[in-house]
């Protein structure tokens, strides 16, 4: 299995709204997260290498960093999904939508390991054209290690500065 | 209200496992997220004011540094609380002890905006002599922004590297 994405949602996102410090294409310093889909599969995949700076516990990757990750792979899953719903793919020259957290939880199962490779896969639903639900199993190499759920919101027009 | 925090049991964890990303003191570029006792009350508090480079969608602060803040937060108001439930007080010469993230639930009900002191308020119960439920109110200045709820877990020995 590769493990690059090609193309990614975050990569077409409007200049003005890729800025964000998780996925942000624009950010000189972020952690550049990016989620395309899953092979030809109906899921949705990130891939992340910590650096050696981001541990909670030396030798365990920092918490804040998985929820992070879930976090924007989970708005980027929710983008991908609505955005092939309207009928259109990522790179066919259409903008694809934003959305914002409207909530976030993660289960941790098991310390994740400093040094893997780790994987987000998603699988989301809709349960509201506003508000999709994004289920997230995060792999540190093959070892699920931290599961989530998200409710990602279309980003209202009143977050966007004039 | 003052707005620091004198004694954080952050100040007091063993060295080796104060190198946490989100709240270690020995960590050289991390958020160094400080926990106390808010004033004389049983709630503890953390304070933080994100960097402009800490943001989500221009304007409003980063779901994965709320998510961070609340989880640091989180994990240091169940040791003041559990340190207290020993006999201890932070800096009576005894080590507090040192728990990790079993889950971490976010509400993100107001976009955070940029600029704004952070102020994370908890309230700390147990559900198991290791295992100990922590809810947070996030506020921005004044306004509250986000709420948690998260699960901490005394630290396995296991965690720390021999």
């Amino acid at each position: 299995m590769k493990e690059y994405i090609e193309k990614a949602v975050q990569d077409y996102y409007a200049e003005d709204i890729a800025w964000c410090y998780g996925c942000g294409r624009l950010h000189k310093k972020g952690h550049h997260f990016r989620t395309g889909w899953l092979d030809d599969t109906n899921q949705t995949v990130t891939y992340y290498r910590p650096n050696e700076e981001q541990i909670g516990i030396p030798g365990f990757v920092y918490g804040g960093l998985i929820a992070s990750l879930i976090d924007c792979h989970s708005m980027g899953s929710a983008a991908l999904v609505l955005h092939r719903k309207n009928g259109h793919e990522i790179g066919d020259g259409t903008e694809p939508p934003r959305f914002v957290t409207g909530s976030l939880h993660v289960d941790y199962l098991k310390p994740t390991p400093e040094g893997a490779l780790l994987k987000a896969i998603g699988i989301v639903e809709e349960i509201h054209p506003k508000k999709w639900k994004v289920y997230t199993e995060m792999f540190a190499n093959d070892t699920l290690c931290a599961k989530g759920e998200v409710v990602a919101v279309v980003m209202p027009d009143t977050f966007i500065k004039k």
